[in-house]
């Protein structure tokens, strides 16, 4: 099978298994990682009390750790959360929201990465320089950055950690130790809503639990997610715009088969 | 009057009274039950601070409880809300999401409702089971079960606790100890998005407020809840998926009246 | 220039210079903030750890503060936050949601005006009267009070603590110790939809930004949002309703540009 039909294959898996994503995530977006969840036809759990984690995670397919808004309380229970999931052999994605922008944001995910030793990490080129130790300058969360160089970015970092890394941006790049591909799907109006780059990391939890190579499952999730950016766009009329946009994608992702990754995926 | 009738009548109180309805709830769906109280013509206020519950309480019709994310403080302030309201004969509707899946959640509900008294409780089937003390399986907080002895298994709960129990699920059970219905309104793409669930308990706390019997109270909430999810359905063209659907419940609720209770209602 | 030409600068200059907008904001409404934060072509982030705030202040343009849901860590991060952003003279917008209605609420946000001396303060009349210690009974945080004396209200507030004060409703009436104006703009379908007012005063701290005259900025961010209210009602067709209404405030504003505001504006 090529990755493209790995890819296609993966997203029927997550509709036939539905499994529970579990998240540790951010308050801002967290309706859209739900109900992106649900849209790709998985099953979404939010929770963040230390004293439900053991019985969540035994729940659980994958884990979802989103840095997006940090107190202590929610650093500790990303932590033990993802101990717990990783002491049980299942997926944990990590997205390090803002990690650059403040010095909390960086350390945490650094903590995180330490503790945790994350399936995959998905970030914008900004925060994936930063945990690559290289010279990163975040502007917000939005951040918008060179992408020369991704791919190196990229597997080394993934090398180093011995995960698959991520880096979203006008061109998706997956690289883990071995391999490396690029996504060339997605469109700029994503950048215009809040919670693209999280629900794409819902996307590939809710793909990684099923898929047994998390490679794979990274591509599958970030390719869904750019091509209903795609479809999203197509169907704006004119006066439409980022309100119907961020509709348009919870709709595209909810019709997301194998054949539309077979008929949309743009991968090399 | 028939049950239907009354119902109706209900929805109509509602929009002329246009009760304030306190939550104490999740930060998942915290503002889709903002929007869906809104939509029937009640007023949402969110307040989960210990500080503010006196002076809430004092303003409020109805009191939504809602446990989809638990901490310790939010707990507290569960208590603390659902006592004064009790206190003060405010009706309290709990929604024990999750129940069975984590002891935490568990152990919450059953908390509450040793503490408060709760006028109504709605949940799914395997939430209700859980509270009944049956085995109950939860499988994250959208889980769909067997609605065999649906009726018998709300009734006594109803009788045991003293409240209106109402099971949601292809069928919607309202049981009070003397009286039960069944709802048969209600559409299966209700289950792709999140909160639907929520937003019919806060339906349900926005028609309590109003309507003195809480059985018709709410069979009134879940009634409105069901016809919405077959009105927006129905608007949805090819490329329309879950997204629009969202969005359309929201316009379906908001343009509920008691002509399109008495138009649309499937109660027996 | 006349100050609807300043207005429709203004708003140029939001996409211009694409600021960062920090929000230390309630969790019912801060996805709908984050997104007409966007939509305006700004960049929002939400950060409400005491440990990130120097960093994050460092990068925004300016700070909203909400206080649509308290507890005791997020008034000192609204606190603290707020004198920061002070101390280095970036514009602080002060949203006071529910004073009057809670004395939690009440005294919080008088505790925020005497550490901040905000550059702006938005609510509506009965939020403003509270804090011009005038009787005011705010019913929860949807109220619609008399506009009577709203202009000498709002201008003596203006004066006394020597910043913006804009007060929403029917009629919007900003007002600073020398200038006073009054937007019509608006419809009153946007009292059905949660977190319009705090998305109004996101659009405030988007303009003030970038727009030193903080009378002009608070007028832009209200102006910018009463046109919106009015685009989106004209576009809904018969069975769309408040959802379909909330979708089209986004796209309005995601299309708003300095023209939008010259041909819609009505400012006197």
């Amino acid at each position: 099978m090529s990755l493209l039909q790995e890819i296609a294959a993966t997203i029927g898996m997550v509709r036939e298994k539905q499994p529970l994503i579990h998240h540790v995530t951010n308050y801002v977006t967290v309706n859209d990682c739900a109900n992106i969840t649900l849209a790709i036809g998985a099953s979404p759990i939010m929770a963040s009390d230390v004293n439900e984690m053991e019985d969540v995670i035994a729940l659980a397919g994958a884990l979802v750790i989103n840095i997006g808004t940090l107190d202590s309380i929610t650093i500790n229970a990303m932590l033990l959360a993802g101990q717990k999931a990783s002491k049980r052999g299942i997926p944990v994605v990590l997205d390090p929201v803002g990690a650059g922008a403040t010095r909390l944001r960086t350390t945490t995910a650094q903590q995180i990465i330490a503790a945790v030793n994350p399936t995959v990490i998905r970030g914008n080129m900004s925060e994936i320089m930063t945990l690559a130790g290289l010279q990163g300058k975040t502007r917000g969360v939005d951040s918008a950055v060179d992408e020369w160089g991704a791919a190196k970015i990229a597997q080394d970092l993934a090398g180093k950690l011995d995960c698959v890394v991520v880096i979203t941006g006008k061109t998706d790049t997956v690289a883990c130790k071995d391999s490396i591909c690029r996504v060339h799907n997605g469109h700029v109006m994503m950048t215009g809503v809040t919670g693209t780059g999280c629900m794409s990391t819902s996307l590939i939890g809710s793909c990684c639990a099923v898929q047994q190579d998390a490679f794979i499952g990274a591509a599958a999730g970030i390719t869904a997610m750019g091509i209903a950016g795609e479809i999203a766009q197509k169907t704006l009329k004119n006066e439409e715009g980022l309100g119907t946009y961020r509709v348009r994608l919870l709709d595209a992702v909810s019709h997301m088969m194998p054949d539309t990754i077979l008929n949309n995926g743009k991968i090399s």
